[in-house]
């Protein structure tokens, strides 16, 4: 468990300042869902007139919580009631047949109680081990709790109390100015193992002041995850419980109505920020994580060719462990292009760490040496990019090595 | 290398013993391709006669070797001029230019001289580091050598001669009676890591004593090799170099015209049995496994759905990982379907580790106990099955644990 674990090397210096965002409060505690003394529960409140978003993991064994956020959001229910999000780490309440439904009824029957929000308004989450029930009873009975202590600062405790083996908090935050006025954004995320492509995410929560219709911040999130939260991996593996919720509060100074002009373009710009903060920084939370990597690919026939050969890369346990090793294995990077099924030419295909040219027309560099590839691969972290050389699809992927701590974390936990 | 290595505990007792099969001769030698004092180049010499069919990796990036065995099957020269298949360790001659064509050339050239078989019947292979130029000149100054060495019974010394981080030889033999007469198998295999499906395999070369047409022979080939070395996976990297070849040199007692008559089938079946034990093999060898792991999956829509579930499941490292620790986290299995993207309903599937039923309906088995689980995955052979409820789609995958051994490996050996 995450006591057991010591801080990612790859870890910012402390959890960042983040900007308070008017009509958001947050609680957290210790609920005791799995282990004793560890605060695991947290509640953020939503002012009346908030729009939510949300992207989900596309698992077809996706946990109940995820199921009741999608139909809740699908209904599309009023704003001017306020919405809750209550999050638990310990327990997933995945696998586990109606009693999890059940679960996620009786969580969100009680949050209503204490807070007046219709539960067509509470999301819920929930996080940790698979398959066994959710002791919800230890949540519901500390409700009111939980809502007297909801403050406008909690965000850092309530990054906390999402994490599961996360070494560290994460948080992620922007004020910028825009012709309708500033506008403030602060967004939180757990994960560091079971994290792939081709689903939503993790659990990451992000809050903004600005006023904005439900459709069209769903289309900026929606938009900005294939960048971010879709383009890094730790492990390629997927969870069953991946959710991400934008909410929006309207009680700032800016209004949004135009993604393209001036005040959507410094909205969108911001919120792709902080997403790509905090898909980053999951990143280097990977379990076991000594190395962040990043793998451009350009030059390919198409965009969909240069993720299919980006998350080969990323996704090569032969290239995790050249990482892990500091072994500038070039070898394994034209492997895993060629494994990956889209189109390549390896006469054409050229490979970069860093600034170093690798490899062209088919073969090492001339101008390479083992050693100048070795000396790159001690710093933590690495740019890996590959030229197709055939066409214009570029794709950006971002994961970390696989190392011995990686193994020992996944042998003795049970996620 | 294979020196520092110790034997996988699933490594079989030794080398079984393996049919002589006429018209086949086997040499080899310690030529220096990368290590002194290490036997790493063979020669087989097929009589004249003799049909060989190919399967080979569909990697973009495949080996010059790779690319003159497809190139010299297609073009199908005659067989009465008899063949060779000389296949060296330690250097794969992949992403290595034109120099790697000229490498290529230049040893079946001197097979060609030394044998004389014609070049466009000399089929090369090369395993071990990628990009690296191979030093061919060193066997090609031992060709004399190696034809002078060849002998009927050679064939375990070549099978030690293509190992590279290999801790044990691989071989697999079958003597069975048709109604056409005895028909002799003997096969021997390479591969440890870079094991992925989707691909034809590492290296493994077999043969019989058999009559059969190139066609037809082909057709047996390909269509086993699906459920077995295309139902194996190490670590779901695929090699630049994957071979399979299979020789008949007509000298046996036995005609085959129709793989569906008795004598056929027969053969169908000797050589099916001989390609899995050989699959099987490499999978027990797979770096670092500690556990040998078999995945059933049943009640899928189509078979295409099984085999997506069933890999998804041997490629997952938390299910991998798991296995290592001895954890019946059958939770794992759950996400590994859930993320296949194939077709599964929660309240369908069900999961067995052995005869243990763990899932169903959902949830775990009102009859399972963790403590009947952890017993089961104490075994050094495990299987897994797990039934979608939806249909009659099924397919059967091997896999081996991930372990702290497969980090060491793959981030000191340079492959």
């Amino acid at each position: 468990m995450a006591g057991k674990l010591s801080v990612s090397p790859l870890a910012p210096a402390s959890f960042p300042e983040l900007p308070e965002i008017a009509g958001v409060e947050f609680s957290a505690l210790a609920a005791g869902v799995r282990y004793a003394g560890r605060t695991d529960v947290m509640l953020a409140r939503l002012a009346p007139g908030s729009a939510i978003a949300g992207v989900f993991t596309r698992s077809s064994t996706r946990s109940a919580p995820v199921l009741d956020c999608e139909a809740k959001l699908a209904a599309g229910a009023e704003t001017d009631a306020g919405a809750a999000i209550l999050v638990n780490s310990g327990n997933s309440n995945a696998f586990t047949g109606a009693a999890g439904e059940g679960s996620v009824a009786a969580i969100c029957a009680a949050v209503s109680a204490a807070s007046g929000i219709p539960t067509a308004r509470v999301f819920t989450s929930s996080t940790g081990v698979i398959g066994e029930r959710l002791p919800h009873e230890r949540i519901t009975q500390r409700l009111d709790e939980l809502v007297a202590g909801l403050v406008p600062d909690g965000i850092e405790t309530a990054a906390r109390a999402i994490m599961t083996t996360d070494t560290y908090a994460k948080g992620s935050g922007a004020v910028v100015q825009s012709p309708a006025g500033e506008i403030r954004i602060a967004g939180i995320a757990k994960g560091s193992g079971m994290i792939a492509p081709d689903m939503a995410t993790m659990l990451v929560y992000i809050f903004t002041d600005v006023a904005i219709a439900q459709p069209i911040l769903q289309q900026a999130l929606s938009s900005l995850t294939e960048q971010t939260f879709n383009a890094i991996t730790v492990d390629g593996d997927t969870s069953t419980s991946d959710t991400l919720l934008l909410a929006a509060t309207g009680k700032g100074a800016a209004r949004i109505d135009d993604l393209n002009d001036a005040s959507g373009r410094a909205f969108v710009e911001a919120l792709h920020k902080v997403m790509l903060d905090l898909a980053h920084q999951v990143v280097k939370d990977g379990e076991g994580a000594s190395k962040f990597l990043e793998i451009r690919v350009t030059g390919a026939t198409d965009d969909a060719d240069a993720k299919t050969i980006a998350m080969s890369i990323a996704n090569s346990p032969l290239v995790k462990t050249a990482i892990a090793g500091e072994d500038p294995n070039w070898g394994r990077v034209v492997m895993a292009v060629g494994k990956s099924g889209a189109t390549a030419n390896r006469d054409r295909l050229s490979i970069r760490f860093g600034d170093i040219l690798v490899a062209e027309k088919g073969w090492v560099a001339p101008s390479y040496t083992e050693e100048a590839g070795a000396a790159y691969m001690k710093q933590p972290e690495l740019q890996m990019s590959v030229d197709l050389g055939l066409g214009n699809g570029a794709f950006t992927a971002w994961t970390c090595d696989l190392t011995h701590a990686y193994i020992s974390i996944n042998a003795d936990y049970r996620s």
